[in-house]
């Protein structure tokens, strides 16, 4: 591919239709432009930024999506207060680089009578899946139709949503979109709290109180590399760290299989730590891999 | 594309990996060459040669995929009693001016570790999916791989199998293949029973009862053209004519909206006819539309 005549980037296009990213992700096709894609829900950060760098540096042409998807929400949960920044998003965009920023609309991504489902069972049935009814079958179904439309050579993820990267790295290999996954290291704060969309809405005293999780993992990847070998004693040691914190609360922390993501009793290989805790009305979640 | 020099078919090739199918379709697409597909199972029949020369006559490439999906076969189901001819039918395929005949294995449509799955639920649930537990999610995953694998432009499906084009064309709009589907008529022999590959495991008496199931629904199109206008009677009169043949065990007999398949109490409009037997060990589906 790099050696015939790069691709040409002019001003980045704005495109909100299926009709249209599928049309222009065809015509480069037929070019033979390799294309990376970073799926967003926008509101960007530094992590978004280092995914979007990535995708510019590696493919000739670059597409961010920026849908807000509802089925990856579940019942009672934060859409409406997804943070929406469109026009920031898109500057940055355009200043990266970027080929094309694709910002369908719900009702083009969903139209009446819209039915089909995609799933990875026994990899969303834990963890977030427990805590999200819903939110894997929503994100399958959502990344399968962006890979269908746009067809990247290179698909672009973050780490931070560890689980997420599992669920979509399956669909790549087993739903054959003939599309690569590159999954990123999650971004952090100088205090260790991985950057999330969700931060912003932290109350000054929750974004205080937010490093905590990233300090229990840490905590537990402590003692593995110390020499512990229960999984359920780092697993304890981590929720001791977070009930130190009077605002958080604790919805899960995992000693896991990186693959399978079961708990894992005795750890040998790598690990993965993975923790959610709850600021308020504020979800945030974080991993740390670790080999013993 | 038609304006274009067209694509010249050499020997048909038989491709059995998905890396190398995948290698063909994205080299015809850098081409702007239009792809046209047809999933079978094999054991072809004027049916599934109908399917083939529509594809013949409307695109420049022909795909003719063969793979006996184990995935849409329920449990103590006959798939390995599934005819297999993959001999004759590469002969056929070669006649007709195919191109590629895609016969995966197994172990290639479902390498270890594979879990994703695609569903249709409401569309999903009742006939066929009460019938056969898991069978339309078998469907929906094989299509949507094949689909991601070739990229037709155009492909196409039997109306025989009526619930089938409504799962496949439902996925087709919601997953974005980028995919066009025609659906061709039922191919009969001249007593009317419908053409599959499952016919030829009749036996002889079996053979000569199997034309029941046609005849039930031809006399529920009767009735409707007489003005009936009660879902029930036609109904009743299509179970009617069946009972006559003491061979023949009914799985379903059913008037319903040839777009949701939910039963209609009262006819307007286009309804269809939906019908299942069994005679000894093999199952026979037919169905016909009809406009009150």
């Amino acid at each position: 591919m790099l050696n015939k005549a790069p691709h040409v980037a002019v001003a980045m296009r704005t495109i909100r239709t299926v009709h249209a990213i599928s049309t222009w992700s065809r015509a480069l096709h037929r070019q033979g432009v390799t294309i990376g894609m970073v799926p967003t829900m926008g509101a960007f950060h530094a992590g978004h930024l280092a995914l979007i760098r990535a995708a510019r540096r590696s493919c000739e042409a670059v597409v961010v999506s920026v849908f807000v998807n509802p089925r990856q929400f579940g019942r009672g949960e934060d859409v409406s207060r997804y943070p929406r920044r469109l026009r920031s998003d898109a500057a940055l965009c355009a200043r990266e680089g970027v080929d094309v920023l694709f910002a369908p609309t719900q009702e083009g991504m969903y139209p009446p009578g819209f039915e089909a489902s995609v799933s990875v069972r026994s990899l969303a049935r834990r963890w977030e899946g427990e805590c999200r009814p819903g939110h894997f079958e929503g994100v399958a179904t959502v990344v399968t139709k962006l890979l269908s439309l746009v067809r990247p050579e290179i698909v672009f993820f973050g780490q931070k949503d560890f689980q997420q990267t599992l669920v979509v790295k399956r669909l790549v290999e087993d739903l054959n979109p003939g599309t690569r996954m590159v999954v990123l290291p999650t971004v952090r704060d100088p205090d260790g709290l991985a950057l999330s969309s969700r931060n912003p809405r932290l109350t000054p005293a929750e974004r205080r109180a937010a490093p905590v999780l990233c300090a229990a993992l840490q905590a537990g990847r402590e003692a593995i590399r110390s020499g512990i070998r229960s999984g359920s004693r780092i697993r304890k040691m981590m929720h001791q760290v977070v009930s130190g914190e009077r605002l958080a609360q604790v919805d899960y922390l995992a000693v896991c299989d990186p693959s399978t993501l079961e708990p894992r009793p005795r750890l040998t290989g790598t690990v993965v730590l993975l923790g959610a805790i709850r600021l308020g009305r504020t979800r945030l979640i974080d991993n740390l891999l670790v080999r013993t």
